[in-house]
């Protein structure tokens, strides 16, 4: 992984993804402590990051390879990604979601044009059924994170961010990025480390999956104990990624872990304030940057909400603590 | 009013304003059986468009009047709006508010850090307390949309569409506008007439409050008969403006007319397809572009959502319409 990759990708991105806004809010600034600006990607196509990584991944394969067909895993937001990427290529797509993603994403993934194959999180593994499918068909998968494409995708954000801090004259400060296996966080690193190297990347976890915080911690790369539990269902990954985790562990200041209630209050001021719809698991760093200042430095912060593909229960449990 | 008011407005605005994002779904399409394009002005400062405006007009006072402080009257946004102006550029803001608000927006108001002064809206004038407070105080009355310098403010939005609509390739279509006293959408349709003459603004009204549509269709002012009795409170207003009726009169093509259930309904498919905040009278644009199709031309239509400040029990009903 190098900034020429990122670069190439970003090449191929341009006039597809969005650049989607840095938005802020005096409210928000009250409550953090400084200035909080919100990367908004839950505005991006498909209402994730994720697009950005799909469209670079499917864009860089040979277009043989890619007529036969994709495919992927993902609890939902890269697999309406890759869905949404594969549907403007004109391009079949299969992908591997868990019965327990949420409603939502499970039929927008299909109401994108993609085969849906469900399985089991707790007795089924996906990256076998991934395996086989691909080996029966001659799919070819798109990683959710540990792929070289995807990351460079990923990294298109960090380019934006970069831009667009320089205009308004910030020089200096944390960007919390929400972590999954950690392809948008070591994208953006990348990125920053390139165009913004006065900006540093600080991961954002949820208590119970704090697998990055801890392998940052430690050097080397731990798990989570449990792989269901949380409202984050967007970032709950066993591990950090084999190409992600290095580039974390080069580029990222220490790791910051939130509560589900946390994510919950960040969605609610998100509605609120900024006019935008966060999902839980895409408001952490939000919330990291709302209730737990004191472990971050600077007068201004850059945080991104990555998703917005919540269900409306869980919106109302959210609204519920305003 | 000219477009040289509007440039001039223009250059005040750059780097203050947010440029907003143009959104899309393809999910939105398929409603709507045409490309719905969708400039999202509650992602503007204070959420709402009103910021426009109330920027160009308070930075074209001279600094002296500026200084002895700036009157309002508002239900809620442009409130909002020159409150925030007025607290950026250093000055105290009096707003003349109806007692019916909604709760949000008397408390934005107030926190931007305005002095509040409510009123009945059934039983008392506003324009008379206003006048009343102007001259006690010696204070500037920015109003809400007859004011050709608020005008050029709004109408920086429609340069914006314009350059993005350009960017699409698209050259003709309609572009729907949520109307209250019309100042944005006379900006707008300044702005199309000057950048992107094959853009056609369209007025959109509540049912009960088409005083635009049915002066559009008589050529003179019309009144409503009522001035309450709508979710879409950021629009209700009793006639087109005086500055801004002859401008529709000569730009607009025939009015736009939903119900507060349409309203409720785009709302809520706002929050789950663009991931974006909408207020009921910030959405009826949205509401016609997706549930009356068959009165609009073209593959494309453009439209604004133009507010998000919206309370939590009204948009728990928008939700319920899911």
């Amino acid at each position: 992984m190098d900034i020429a990759t990122v670069r190439r990708a970003a090449e191929r991105l341009d006039g597809v993804v969005r650049r989607t806004p840095l938005l802020s809010s005096p409210f928000l600034d009250e409550i953090a402590g400084r200035r909080v600006h919100v990367k908004a990607e839950c505005l991006q196509h498909t209402g994730s990051f994720k697009f950005r990584g799909a469209w670079s991944a499917l864009t860089a394969l040979d277009e043989e390879t890619r007529a036969r067909g994709i495919l992927a895993y993902s609890s939902g937001n890269h697999a309406q990604g890759v869905a949404e990427a594969a549907r403007r290529l004109g391009v079949p797509s299969v992908i591997v979601m868990p019965t327990d993603a949420p409603a939502l994403k499970i039929a927008n993934t299909r109401a994108l044009g993609a085969e849906v194959v469900l399985y089991d999180r707790t007795s089924e593994d996906r990256e076998a059924i991934g395996a086989r499918l691909a080996a029966e068909r001659g799919l070819a998968l798109v990683k959710p994170y540990d792929d070289p494409q995807v990351i460079a995708g990923q990294a298109s954000c960090g380019l934006e961010i970069a831009d667009q801090t320089a205009a308004l004259g910030i020089a200096e400060a944390d960007v919390l990025v929400c972590c999954g296996g950690g392809g948008l966080s070591a994208g953006i690193a990348l990125a920053l480390e390139a165009d913004a190297p006065g900006l540093r990347l600080r991961t954002v976890e949820p208590e119970g999956f704090d697998d990055v915080a801890r392998s940052l911690a430690s050097g080397t790369r731990e798990r989570n104990a449990k792989t269901t539990g949380s409202l984050c269902d967007a970032i709950l990954t066993p591990s950090p990624g084999e190409l992600t985790f290095p580039i974390l562990s080069r580029l990222a200041g220490p790791g910051l872990v939130v509560s589900d209630e946390d994510a919950l209050r960040a969605v609610a001021l998100a509605w609120q304030r900024l006019k935008i719809v966060a999902e839980p698991g895409g408001a952490v760093a939000l919330a990291a940057a709302l209730f737990h200042g004191d472990r971050i430095e600077g007068d201004d912060v850059i945080v991104t909400v990555s998703g917005g593909n919540i269900d409306q229960a869980v919106f109302a449990r959210a609204l519920a603590t305003l």
